[in-house]
């Protein structure tokens, strides 16, 4: 498989994660969103809307959207374990998780939002920063009420086996520390994520092992 | 079934179809969010985020996220039709799909971002529109060119049979329309619309047909 992919992208960093916990072996193809290689002809050809990541299975099949890509692992039966639970229930407990952050979090930081408010809006740094802040804060906050509220969290956003969830919190952690938001009064987000980076597959998914990766 | 939800969300109106379209009855709880009943103690005990829609199914488990929701409905096996085809990768296809508005589009143009940006930043009326028409011209022209591509659209998004897809389509055609945003340049997306709003399931989950109704 190839996972066009950008070593900061949040999106790609989730998709990385899940085909590492599933032994799915992959290569790495960059699209380096700075030099604005998403826009590229050939590119957009995969993924007409230019955005990272986009899979490219063994067989030539085409996927876009990290939570579609990490649905098709499943669906699939690729690699060792599912990143969904069995129960209905369950599954969309898990999927809640995964969405409130990829669908009320993620698309408002992103980089071609933070360009659009500091160009077109005319934001300030301070202002690009509580930006940020706001709607971290909001999510990562709701994010952990609600697993407090479930019961059902452990070592990891469910139970004591990583799914779809984590996928999409490092990533999410990862961003909010980058960008200097409090994380502290989250203590179970804190823990988990603590330890999902003690294992192999989010290690070997966090941006600075990336092959295109840059400080 | 309880929907907690309000006629304009368009993470509602994507339930709505949903629940319509696999002929699962469902009582329509309001949470008017310019009065912030989503912000009441006992609203957000179900959702922490307090964002709408909330399912409450028959059994009492709580649900949020309309994704997950929809997906739900599939997995329990619950109505008529499933909303996403048996393949993998059809099924990747058409969550891509829904995900590409989910993700990319409507998070930018809801209400609490618009007031974040007339708020806190400043923003004019006409740097709010430039806004809104910005964020759905990209995604929708994406849209378009990710059907025309694929060559897989019919009479809905895949094929002749409603999916997901169309779920988070037309609510997504009707925010376009509602603030004024061009989408001619789309023609598969306009006659899918087109065909959607003569269908029964689509007809009884539009906005003005919601008990909550205000113009």
């Amino acid at each position: 498989m190839k996972l066009y992919n950008y070593f900061r992208s949040s999106a790609a960093y989730r998709v990385r994660i899940a085909l590492n916990l599933k032994g799915i072996s992959w290569q790495h193809v960059g699209v380096h969103l700075l030099k604005a290689q998403h826009r590229a002809p050939e590119y957009l050809k995969l993924n007409p809307a230019g955005l990272v990541p986009t899979l490219v299975a063994d067989d030539g099949a085409v996927l876009t959207q990290s939570l579609a890509i990490m649905e098709y692992l499943d669906d699939a039966n690729l690699g060792d374990k599912p990143l969904l639970p069995p129960d209905p229930v369950d599954r969309a407990h898990v999927r809640g998780l995964a969405l409130a952050l990829a669908c009320d979090v993620h698309p408002l930081n992103n980089v071609r939002v933070l360009n659009y408010i500091t160009g077109e809006l005319g934001a300030s740094d301070a202002q690009k920063s509580a930006w940020l802040a706001h709607w971290m804060t909001l999510g990562l906050e709701a994010f952990e009420k609600t697993l407090a509220q479930s019961g059902s969290s452990g070592r990891f956003c469910f139970g004591d086996q990583p799914t779809m969830a984590d996928c999409v919190l490092v990533p999410q952690m990862f961003s909010a520390r980058r960008f200097n938001v409090d994380v502290s009064p989250y203590p179970r987000l804190v823990a988990i994520d603590e330890h999902c980076s003690t294992l192999p597959a989010f290690i070997s998914a966090h941006p600075k092992n990336q092959p295109d990766f840059s400080p």
